[in-house]
């Protein structure tokens, strides 16, 4: 492979960032992303390359959120980059891609997460992604239309590939220790390239896919946080909120892949926990079994559902 | 070795709970730790045993805080459990211990942490445990204060055991990903028998030591708090306590060998994150520049300081 697959995904995934980014401070209003360029030469166990690590902070509609954009290369590609490719371990690789978290200030509005990345190693590439949804005060209605929106993404590319990518979603989006899923889910595929079986496809589909996946993720959490921003709120759903979110803090930190990598790998910690949301909170017991009742299904009994039917 | 030394240690570490949660109320004056004992036969990974989760919450001086009681046994020991005796990985085992993490409401005070601890596997024993403090607003008096008090909670024991102890602590309470130790340390040990190395002691000077560890924490502790709880402060100072409790969350969360070997063998895990903070933030940078150049010394370039001296 040529550079030019990799300088397309390269000049696409930019172009997204600036999108999200405008997408996110239109609807908030109040405040805007600021843009934190780096670039960074190999040593100490940490990777070279160059990114845009963009964060919203404090703003009317979005509490806290980050757009990321990186492009990384090493000369050893470490195991856990790819599964179904072991022998790849320990070549050059470039690994490239957007990841989005948005935590909303209102607990009516559901928190977000959106990864397209794009590996190459010599001849050999793959794309990975997805998009999942963590609402605190669940809305049948959005989670119908986030499942829907998932399934328009997948379908012009094959008719198994949501049913695969959702069930690959609820697996990696578990919290063992709680039991519980993170969020109502989505779709997330890995390790997708012209050979990956069942969903194997040429090149410029998998990259079709990536723009597909980017622009239903914008599109229907847009819609959702446009439904809910406004909603009337207490200050007993704003502890539920707190309260929650101190899962999506334990499930990044205990359990998520691409933050340890990060982590362990010497990376730029604040930028990696730009995931992490504004404020959260712990106690013993749940602070609200009324809206545990609400919530709790979704994450438990109903994770199996298919909300399209 | 029979049962006895076993039921020693469980009757003194009943009575330390006790005791621990009766200075902590005393001290807050407004707030009652909840009990919550619990009992637990062998399955699903999850070890047997019992123990008591006491958790006081909202209270005056003390936001949240947890004095956790157990004694859980096991057919096979964990690896983990033990560095110094590697060949008793998969034996039977017992272990029992005492867990403390206090966070106060005010920012003047800071978080402390306690652990001691007891295992047998057939007629194989030993003990670990200690305490590091970490502070948000540091005073110096403090420090020095606090670790005054682990030198002469050594003392008795052996000339090398505070140096020895106190190194283990910085290099444990080391929070990789931020390069910044996790608060001013204390002492740490573990391993600790009657074959031992340089620190080996018999068995009733190893639970004079567990017992000389608990009440030094104590009596050093409530001084710190008593100095610190009045003190004035602001939004400012209250903001800054809540993004640096963000930093013990990831602590905890990402590096912590007791937090994650709870988590991961189905252990309680609302009783296992007492030791999380009642509320805690996240943002890009830093929220206060002043306040980070007072911390930040004591977290990094005084950390191998000489507090005795």
């Amino acid at each position: 492979m040529n550079d030019t697959p990799s300088q397309s995904v390269h000049g696409f995934l930019l172009a997204l960032q600036e999108q999200l980014c405008q997408a996110f401070e239109t609807e908030d209003g109040s405040r805007q992303f600021l843009k934190d360029p780096w670039q960074r030469t190999a040593g100490d166990g940490a990777l070279a390359g160059h990114g845009i690590t963009a964060v919203l902070e404090g703003g009317a509609v979005f509490e806290r959120g980050g757009v990321a954009f990186s492009d990384v290369n090493g000369s050893k590609l470490p195991p856990a980059a790819t599964a179904r490719n072991p022998h790849l371990a320990g070549r050059g690789f470039r690994a490239m891609g957007i990841s989005v978290v948005m935590h909303p200030r209102s607990p009516c509005a559901p928190t977000s997460h959106l990864n397209v990345r794009f590996f190459s190693a010599g001849d050999v590439w793959w794309f990975g992604g997805g998009f999942d949804l963590t609402p605190y005060l669940p809305y049948e209605e959005d989670v119908i239309h986030w499942h829907r929106a998932a399934a328009s993404a997948c379908a012009p590319f094959h008719p198994r590939l949501y049913p695969l990518t959702r069930s690959t979603c609820d697996q990696y989006f578990f919290l063992h220790h709680r039991g519980e899923a993170r969020g109502i889910g989505g779709i997330f595929y890995d390790d997708l390239n012209a050979e990956s079986g069942e969903l194997a496809m040429p090149w410029e589909r998998c990259f079709a896919l990536m723009q597909s996946v980017a622009s239903h993720y914008l599109r229907a959490y847009l819609e959702i946080v446009r439904r809910r921003k406004g909603a009337a709120y207490g200050e007993r759903e704003r502890t539920y909120q707190l309260y929650r979110r101190g899962r999506y803090v334990e499930f990044n930190l205990v359990q998520d892949r691409g933050t340890l990598f990060g982590l362990q790998s010497g990376g730029r910690t604040d930028a990696i926990l730009m995931s992490m949301p504004p404020a959260a909170q712990w106690s013993y017991h749940s602070p609200d079994a009324r809206l545990d009742a609400q919530l709790l299904p979704y994450l438990t009994t109903l994770r199996g559902r298919d909300w399209l039917a």
